[in-house]
């Protein structure tokens, strides 16, 4: 079981905090390429970091929406989404060569991750604009979800090989999604982030904000760089792990 | 002598004219990355276009002003304009993969170009980050000047090789520069574009605005595409040729 | 009844075509505010045209998307989606009395108007934000339906006063929405634009798809700018008027 | 004598630091009106917080560079520039009066706010640019210099009023410049800070790095948010006012 997180998420003049401390934590770095955040030079020195501690990094495309740090959902032309998506990895994969790194997978960011596992014409664009670049040899991150097989058949068809994510902060319904951050509890605190993380490492498994156990296949945990709390769970699940 | 061209320059729904046209008579397109003109979809278009007509393609980058249409010069710091040009070349190096084809040169835009050929510092910073890229194997686009040598070593010391391209359109001053496109016959007609070019092509100088001539070696003419005319003079060189 | 129609379009080096010869045709320019189009200068340039021409002005606001030309939905929360129109019209209506005019009315743009017109939450935050500015008194301008008075009543609701608009060269359905652009025989030809102008302007009805009549209460006409024959269609509509 | 704040400097997912605190110190806020920072959302919040503390509001427009933080300076045309300013300041004086305050003056930002004061045919653009808004009644804020009669002279010329600012945080030379932030000591310790605006306040002079003393006449004293530190020194100045 790997460890991922989101970095590389600041622009210009302003910084997103404690992405430094994580980096000694984790195994992949998804580096944002600009459109949600992530100036060329803000790129360039996340993969100086990544490539100093030896983490793996990820391409992590948005919807071109700077202020809206590509949170809100944007209804793109599929060939238009495509181009945008491999105008980002591309920029991604020219400068991680330059630092003497390189792209290893691909995870979407924000509105655009979810919209991927919500809507079936988005992920295709998704699967395809990935599978078209690199001879086809980057794995696209998707979350772990019941409907795992199905997904898989997708991406086989698309010429994409995937690696799945699962959450250790965030609870779970019993269809396989991540409760909404609306409700009450949906977040989990850090103590009960490393039971969950413990038994996804261990049996594969969540328990359901309901209480039904559920079986999640994950090759990767994100975990979150943007508090120091955060920080800590990263390091005790790495411990653990 | 090869022929060049400005290409990809529309921007979402904003068109350039007579983009298609012009493809035929070029050996070399200069596409925009993204900063100046030219998003992700336009690009992928204008790689489609020069592979189509066996183009050579050449990465156009520019400052980052798209409302500027990057010919304004904007006072970037050497590591901020680095990664600026290694973002937008590495862009269009990954999409030209996607669509089959390869990126062959680096020629700056614009403003960036003016300051390239004017300030050292700036074209120091240019060469560094061309060299840094694509294991130093994409050559420079410059202007052929009376300065010739210099640069030359400049470039050598750099790690990078040089692409000098002279203008049919322009009017020389005595220095090997052009002449301000404020001053009264600084653009050429099409005739004396067609009479410089030749003069280019079989003597390897140009006659300048004082009478005098100037000897000035180069690989490739620039021609224009955003106008009916220029494209019957490229026609018409390339006739020659 | 007037004629209305979007100007101010074009942005830094790209220009939309035909902006001049509509102005003398119409009674309305509808200009956009730099988040789809128009820059700073060019939103001066129309105002400066509009000014001479005697032509009212109203605020073009957008999501802001200028690669998608506002023609893209974007999920914005209700107070983003607020200060973003403001902030439009804000400008415009600055610079509309430093160029001696003034912005009369608001009618937002692309994918943000047929946001307004089909969800009734985005009407709501649009009447609102633009209640909330110069005292109220700036009506927004809406399609003219079938459901009228209910958008009447919501416009009183929240205090803003309503400006109907109806399309002469687009074909209606039966519900009174515009047929989607996809169908053959949506764009009406110049004739059957003229005979559906005359028809809403002596009958207040239009004839839709499958051939009923259907009642279109309208203030004023759009016209589009953006090719030679919409002008001309403007002009015999004004002849006509 | 007032005290002045840069604020509203916040964008989207990124905030400045400190803001909050520093609003109760000071008399002035400097908002950022969205082109070095400041989006919508953000303008609105700082225009709320300021009225809330009573506090006079200017509109702080800067070259369009969002990743550069308006700190570079850009090679702009003299009515692109004027453009650029009024629409940032008509979008804040449309937001000021939906939040139920108003702009009162006029400061630009980094870059163009330095290239105002060294390059004579920029300063005429800006004054000409503020002169020609809300009938003339905003006052520009620049910096107290040696040349004060100078430049007083030049606004009465262009039909601006001024407001004079001095810093009470950095070293200046006998020229009457700002020490550049390169050279050791040119930013000024808190206890150094607060002696520098008692002298400034009391005696209408400073001690420049030479020792020399120059005479200064502020309106205004320009203190920083963006450190705990600061809000400390801003306390003090206040309290000693």
């Amino acid at each position: 079981m790997k460890l991922n997180c989101d970095l590389g998420e600041s622009f210009g003049a302003w910084s997103m905090p404690v992405e430094k401390d994580i980096m000694s934590e984790i195994d992949q770095a998804n580096i944002a390429c600009g459109f949600h955040a992530g100036d060329p030079l803000v790129m360039k020195a996340a993969l100086d970091i990544a490539k100093a501690h030896g983490v793996s990094v990820g391409a992590h495309p948005s919807y071109p929406d700077l202020q809206g740090f590509g949170r809100r959902s944007m209804a793109m032309q599929a060939n238009e989404l495509s181009a945008c998506i491999q105008y980002q990895v591309s920029a991604l994969v020219g400068m991680a060569a330059i630092v003497g790194t390189q792209v290893s997978y691909v995870k979407p960011h924000g509105a655009l991750y979810n919209d991927m596992m919500k809507n079936k014409e988005i992920r295709q664009t998704v699967m395809k604009s990935v599978a078209a670049m690199c001879q086809g040899k980057l794995p696209l991150m998707v979350q772990a979800t019941s409907q795992h097989q199905g997904i898989a058949d997708e991406a086989k068809h698309h010429g994409v090989s995937l690696l799945f994510e699962a959450f250790s902060d965030r609870r779970y319904t019993d269809e396989g999604y991540l409760q909404s951050r609306q409700i009450d509890g949906a977040v989990l605190s850090p103590q009960e982030a490393l039971v969950q993380a413990k038994q996804l490492i261990e049996q594969g498994t969540v328990t359901t904000a309901s209480g039904a156990t559920l079986s999640i296949q994950a090759d990767s945990l994100c975990v979150h760089g943007d508090t120091a709390g955060a920080v800590e769970i990263a390091r005790q699940i790495r411990a653990y792990l």
